[in-house]
């Protein structure tokens, strides 16, 4: 029976989807996670009731969590996803052609079985380079051997098992687990909700103890609470904005053809540039 | 009685809002009226069932409309506000000191009455550099003795009364309404909802027909339809991105204070970078 999928994210401010039926309903030990196929946006999955993906606009999250961090490592090879259960973030990450291995730490394999099923071509499951490890992301990055050149941050919201994602102990343990040039790119919330303010400025506040640089980028996901959505950027001191950075993301995307529709050399740099009051929250 | 406030943009995906109350409720002429008082967003206005305004986002619409344009132009003294009622627009242009004359042509009364009654704080009409003129902006712009340094076409959606705004004749006009160096700004709706592909690309290709020069540019607007608003820049050859306006963007910023909450130098530039999808549809 259709009706309207309500997620209320700012106040009584709310976003509103025509769901024409669910396709997934499971209650894990960790979180809810649904699926519903909808009219205007493919089939859409929320965790808890907040949206994480629609199949029509997921390229943005995935390309820019995924290529501002790999474009700017010299030579990725080793790369950790934390989180990232619909395998969207590890599909973009694959199409870099000096990655050899990608570990994918997903706490809930209900996220990767109702992607596998309802958004088939989101994740890219058969690459041999691709490792899901069913494990907490928090205790993975405890004691990390085999160091890792990229490490994104791919989890939910800050209010159930990826709460301690935006902490500081969680930030160290990255930096001890990044490799020489390490870069770390994360999912940081919408600055203009409130109620996110608190979970951004843990997050930045982390990066800016545990690594050499640090930014905030923004990109527009349309079904994110408010359209604005941040991420993180750190690192062991590559600069996203130096020209040597620049230069590669030049020379690198002439390998992608048109697999891209959101992400270019363009947006690359003016995904940092911050309004002012978004540079207030963090600063 | 407080409800929710429901407006569905694309398909059946929507905005919704609480309201506590209706403080403005008016069928013009032309449009229906409304002003509520919200939780979140401060007093909110919608025209036809579309939200125009909040007092909370519109200096995001506002800054970015108005600066673009007026720092792009070596030195605007006479500015052209096609629309613009709620006195937002206005109120920002008339932050340039080299402006001396401003006519703002809103065909509806009724919207600048309900700003001055319930949006206090938007509009700067005591400012004796400003003149109100309620006529149709389309035929205003027929024979222009007086020529206009900026125009900026501050309409609402191309479905009501400013349908006329998105077509080729008016650029025509708008063109020679602007003197030597002149410059246009007007806003072109979300890329993401494919209903309003048509429009931009009448506008876009209008604007290319009749102008030396124009480009696509956005901004996060977070309660306008999926957050990401396209605006048009088209001049008669002043580039928004050269190293002239750069630089007079950076010196002219400086009397400006901390009157800004969004634009800004960097975000000048920035906004100008278009995701690939956004680009094809105007190519």
């Amino acid at each position: 029976m259709p009706f309207q999928y309500l997620e209320y994210y700012n106040g009584t401010t709310g976003l509103s989807v025509g769901v024409n039926k669910v396709l997934f309903s499971e209650q894990t030990p960790f979180q809810k996670v649904e699926v519903y196929e909808t009219d205007t946006w493919g089939n859409l999955m929320t965790i808890d009731g907040m949206v994480m993906l629609s199949e029509k606009d997921e390229f943005v999250y995935h390309e820019m969590i995924a290529h501002v961090a790999c474009f700017s490592h010299p030579n990725p090879k080793r790369v950790l996803i934390i989180g990232g259960g619909d395998g969207g973030t590890a599909r973009e990450v694959l199409k870099h052609p000096s990655v050899e291995h990608v570990d994918m730490v997903e706490i809930d394999e209900a996220v990767v079985r109702a992607s596998k099923l309802h958004m088939p071509n989101v994740g890219d499951f058969s690459n041999p380079k691709l490792h899901v490890l069913y494990e907490n992301g928090l205790t993975f990055v405890d004691d990390i051997p085999n160091k890792y050149d990229v490490i994104i941050i791919d989890g939910s919201d800050p209010v159930g098992p990826a709460v301690d994602l935006f902490k500081q102990e969680f930030y160290d343990k990255c930096y001890a687990a990044l490799s020489e040039n390490g870069v770390l790119t994360g999912q940081t919330e919408s600055p203009w909700v409130p109620g996110y303010h608190e979970s951004m400025q843990s997050v930045f506040g982390a990066l800016k103890n545990a690594f050499d640089l640090s930014k905030m980028y923004l990109a527009f996901i349309p079904l994110y609470p408010t359209g604005m959505w941040s991420m993180a950027y750190a690192s062991k001191g590559i600069d996203p904005l130096s020209s040597e950075v620049i230069e590669r993301v030049q020379k690198g995307l002439a390998s992608f053809g048109s697999s891209l529709k959101y992400y270019n050399k363009d947006i690359h740099t003016a995904s940092f540039a911050l309004p002012g009051f978004v540079r207030e929250i963090i600063e």
